[in-house]
C-alpha cells in the first residue's frame, strides 16, 4: 500500500517542507494543505507548498489517505477534533510534533477507533512560517515513528516508505523512549541555549552591545537555537515535562561537579572531562549529522 | 611606528593564522616562528606558517620588534621567562591568550621593565595544531587590547594597526572587564557545551548511538565547541575563575527559574523568556558576527 492523496495541516517550516518535498520526490501524489492563518494560506499558495490550499481543515482532509498534522504540539488535539468528522474511513493520521507520548494520547482521545501513527522527523532550522520550508529539509535526517502496539503493520510500512521517499532514514521507537532521547538531543540543548542567552542579556556589568560584538567566541552558536519559535518550544516543554526534568537534573549535577573543579583549581578533572567529549563530535561528523568544516563552514562565506 | 620583524611563539591555530595573515596582508614584514614541539615546527615549515622557523624561542625573538605569544594560557609565564634574556631592547611583547588579567600579571612578573600589551583576537574554530590555521581567521572579528595604564600610546597604536592590517576590528579594554565579558560570550558557553555533551554520553537509558543519530535536533551545535582543545580550555577556566564562577551563578539561577516554570506548567513564563532571546540573534547577524542562513548554511552543502 502507498498514499495517493496527502493532506498537510499547518503550513509552516515542517508542513511547507513536506509539501515541497512530496512535489519533488513523489510527483504523482496529490497534496492538499490548510493553515489556520489566512495570511499563511495565501503565502502557501504563492509558494506552492501544497497542490491545493483549502479554506478549512475538513475540506483539506476529506479525500486524503494520509493526513499529517504539522501544527505546534499543543494544538494537535484541537486540530484532530476539528478534522475527525471529515476523515475518510481507512485513512491514516500522523504528525510531526517534537514530543510523542502526549500527542499519542491527545490524538488517540480525539480520534477513537481511527488509525493513528505519530512521527517525528528530527530535522529543522531556527526559522518558522510559510517562507521557511524547503524540499531537502529531510535529506539524510532520521524520522522516528512511534506506532501504538495495535498499529497495522502495512500502514507502518507505508508511512516509513513515505518518509524514505522524502530522503529520511526511518527508525521505530516507543513514544516514551522517544521523549527521553529527544529530551537529551534536542529539548535540553534548546532550554540551555535559551537560558544562557537570557542570562547574558540581563547582566548589569556587561552590555548587550558587548555580548553581540564578542559573540564569535562561542556564544553565537547558542543564539541560533535560542532564536527558535517560542510557541513551539513552550509546547515542547509543557508536553515533555518528566523527561526534561530528569535530564536537567543530571545536567545540573554534572555542571556542579565542573564548578567545584574550577573553584578548587582541579585542572586534571577539567582536562579529563574536556577530553571525553571530542569522540562524540567525531562520530556525529562521520555519520553525516553535521558538517566537518571548521566553524560549520562559516568561513567559506566570509568577506 | 610599525613593526618590521614579528616573532610568533606557538605555531598552532592562532600562531599559524597570524603567520599566514601577515604573509598575505603585510608582505614586507618578516616573520620568525618557534614551537616547543619539533613535529609542529616541521609541519609549520612545510606550510610556511612563518618566514623562518627557529630551533629555539630565544633565536626566534632575537631580532623581533613585536613578539606574539600564541601558547596555551597556562604556558605564557614560562615562555616569557624563556625569551626574557633574548628580547631586543624597545621591542613589544604581546599575546593572544583567551584570558587577560592572569596573563598580564604573569608577563609583567616575567618581563619587569619590558613593554607588554596583552591582546585577545576573538576569533577561533574548534580545531587546533599547525594544520588548523588560515589567513582569514581574523577577518571582521574583534581583537581586544588590554594595555596596562603606563603603556606607550605609540605602541598601543602600532599594535592596533597591526591587527587591523590582518582584518580585525580593534577595541581597547581593561583586563578585568575583558575577563568578565569573555566569561559570558565564550567561557561559559564552552563550559556548558562540555557539560551537556558529557551528560548525554553518561545516561544509562539513552545510548551514545542514539545521541549521535538524533543530534540534528539541536545537540550537534553544542558538540562543535565541546570538541575544542582540552589543554586550552583547562587553562582558561583555571585562569579566569572568579568571572566564570560569577556568571555561572547567574546562569544556574536562571536555569532554576525555567525548571520551576516547566515543573509547574507555567507556559506564559516560558513563552516570555523564549521571546526575549530572538532579538540578540538578529543583532549578531546584522553585525556580521554570524551567518544568517538557516542552520548556518549547512544545507547548502547537503547531499
Ligand atoms: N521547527 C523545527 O525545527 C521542528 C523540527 C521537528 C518537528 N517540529 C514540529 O513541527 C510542528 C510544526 O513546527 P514548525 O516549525 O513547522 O512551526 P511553524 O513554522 O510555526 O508552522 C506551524 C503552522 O501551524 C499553524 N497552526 C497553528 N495552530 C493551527 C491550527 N489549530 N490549525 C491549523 N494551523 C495551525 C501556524 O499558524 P499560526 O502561526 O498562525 O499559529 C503555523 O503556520 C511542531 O509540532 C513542532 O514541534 C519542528
Ligand atoms: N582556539 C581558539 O579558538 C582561540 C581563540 C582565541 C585565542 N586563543 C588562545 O590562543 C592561544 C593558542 O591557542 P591555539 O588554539 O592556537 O592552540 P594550539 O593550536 O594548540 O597551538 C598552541 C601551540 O603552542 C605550543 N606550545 C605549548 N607550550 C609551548 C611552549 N612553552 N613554548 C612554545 N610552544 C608551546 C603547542 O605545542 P604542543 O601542542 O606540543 O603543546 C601548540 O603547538 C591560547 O592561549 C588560547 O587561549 C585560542
Amino acid at each position: 500500500m502507498s498514499f495517493e492523496r496527502v493532506a498537510i495541516i499547518g503550513l509552516g517550516l515542517l508542513g511547507g517542507s513536506i509539501g515541497l518535498a512530496v512535489d519533488e520526490a513523489l510527483p504523482d501524489v496529490a497534496t492538499t494543505g490548510f493553515d489556520a492563518d489566512p495570511a499563511v494560506r495565501r503565502r502557501a499558495a504563492e509558494r506552492g507548498l501544497a497542490g491545493t490550499i483549502c479554506e478549512t481543515a475538513q475540506e483539506a482532509v476529506a479525500d486524503a489517505d494520509l493526513v499529517i498534522l504539522c501544527v505546534p504540539v499543543g494544538a494537535m488535539g484541537e486540530v484532530a477534533r476539528e478534522i475527525a468528522p471529515a476523515l475518510k474511513p481507512g485513512s491514516l493520521v500522523s504528525d510531526v510534533g517534537s514530543t510523542k507520548a502526549s500527542i499519542a494520547a491527545a490524538l488517540g482521545k480525539a480520534l477513537p477507533g481511527h488509525a493513528v501513527i505519530p512521527a517525528h522527523p528530527v530535522a529543522g532550522t531556527e526559522h518558522s512560517g510559510p517562507d521557511a520550508g524547503f524540499a531537502s529539509l529531510f535529506h539524510h535526517r532520521w524520522c522516528i515513528l512511534t506506532p501504538p502496539a495495535d498499529a497495522d503493520p502495512a500502514q507502518v510500512d507505508a508511512l516509513a516508505a513515505f518518509w524514505r521517499a522524502l530522503g529520511s532514514m526511518v527508525e521505530i521507537m516507543d513514544a516514551q523512549h522517544h521523549d527521553l532521547v529527544l529530551a537529551v538531543t534536542s529539548h535540553i540543548p534548546h532550554l540551555i541555549a535559551y537560558t544562557i542567552v537570557g542570562t547574558a542579556s540581563d547582566l548589569e556589568d556587561v552590555t548587550q552591545g558587548e555580548v553581540i560584538k564578542y559573540s564569535a567566541g562561542g556564544f553565537r552558536d547558542f543564539t541560533r537555537i535560542a532564536a527558535s519559535d517560542p510557541t513551539m518550544w513552550r509546547d515542547v516543554f509543557l508536553n515533555n515535562r518528566d523527561a526534561v526534568l530528569e535530564v536537567l537534573g543530571r545536567f545540573s549535577e554534572d555542571l556542579t561537579a565542573l564548578q567545584r573543579a574550577i573553584r578548587s583549581g582541579d585542572g586534571d578533572t577539567l582536562f579529563d572531562r574536556f577530553t571525553k567529549t571530542r569522540a562524540i563530535r567525531r562520530s556525529i561528523i562521520e555519520q553525516g549529522q553535521d558538517d566537518a568544516r571548521p566553524d560549520f563552514g562559516r568561513k567559506d562565506h566570509d568577506d
